[in-house]
């Protein structure tokens, strides 16, 4: 596999072309291959850096045989280096590391370095969908994302209890974290195109 | 007191001209109050509806003779008929009515008829704190709020466990809720100023 040379050809690898999502840090990947499976109207990307997540990933995919889903071992602090302005139509952060020192902010999936590269990689009309458990990370990655220019389309408080969400994929971790009574929290939120923004002051 | 009347001439209410704060729907007062003996350094507003909440503040006022307070017996729907453009440097919007009903979402205060009202009166480096219990309608006004253009500068998600936010001070249904333990939602923000702001898509 050598992701770098796929850039703006991933099409090529599916089974048709459609729609591209991608969720970045699929851990193993209850919910892309949920996700596939929901929704044979798409294509699907997981990328993981974690060689025993990613071959474990692998080895469902082998098992599944899900022409829809594409795997990549990889870092996705670096979306721009795997694909082409534009390639992605759905950008899925679930649950990313939520860094809670400040000193760490620039390592959090929503800092706006971060929002960049997702940013360039997204179709003018493609979304981000953002969940995570973490109370701070969510006040954070709202005011981010915000400061940013990107335009809220949904915020969830409480995800699992939220009666406009119907289909929800629940990841591993958050299946355990929810059962136990924890809260869960999701953002939907797009880019402006290009033309009318700059960064808020 | 005929308050139309005073647009644009607040400060000559006051004992001295400075940076002047206004409550949107005061009830009994117990925020308004507390803000002006908190802060001597602004002056402050009380806008309310209700004639006998209005009148309990005035009873109070006339105790406290506070000399950086005013009331306004009014209506926090047409803001633009009690002041002049810029003339606030601060507005506050707490708990007020969510109005959980879809059909009733133009009667929000955080709807974007009200905040283009918000906007008309607060100085171009005002700031507006919203606080509600109300999860839906704090949902409901992120999303209202961002798509206005507001850009964030606070997002407290457990207002009265949030070690950032050191000088809250409660209103009546404020208190009786979080002592019930109740969770208080915050978000302060701000407009931009006027000519890079189109709501957005």
């Amino acid at each position: 596999m050598r992701p770098v040379g796929m850039i703006g050809k991933w099409q090529d690898r599916f089974a048709q072309s459609q729609p591209l999502a991608l969720e970045v840090g699929s851990g193993k990947g209850q919910f892309i291959i949920g996700m596939a499976q929901a929704h044979p109207e798409q294509n699907f990307i997981a990328l993981e850096i974690q060689e025993v997540a990613i071959a474990y990933i692998l080895r469902k995919q082998v098992e599944l045989q899900l022409p829809n889903l594409q795997l990549i071992l990889g870092d996705g602090a670096a979306l721009t280096d795997y694909f082409a302005p534009g390639e992605i139509s759905q950008l899925f952060l679930n649950f990313s590391d939520p860094w809670p020192k400040s000193r760490h902010e620039k390592r959090r999936l929503t800092y706006r370095h971060f929002l960049a590269e997702d940013q360039a990689i997204l179709a003018s009309d493609g979304r981000l969908q953002f969940k995570t458990d973490n109370q701070g990370f969510f006040e954070y990655s709202l005011v981010s994302m915000n400061n940013f220019g990107m335009t809220f389309d949904l915020v969830a408080l409480d995800l699992h209890h939220d009666a406009r969400v119907t289909d929800n994929i629940e990841t591993e971790y958050e299946q355990k974290f929810a059962s136990r009574g924890g809260r869960i929290y999701e953002l939907v939120a797009h880019f402006p195109t290009k033309k009318d923004t700059p960064a808020r002051a």
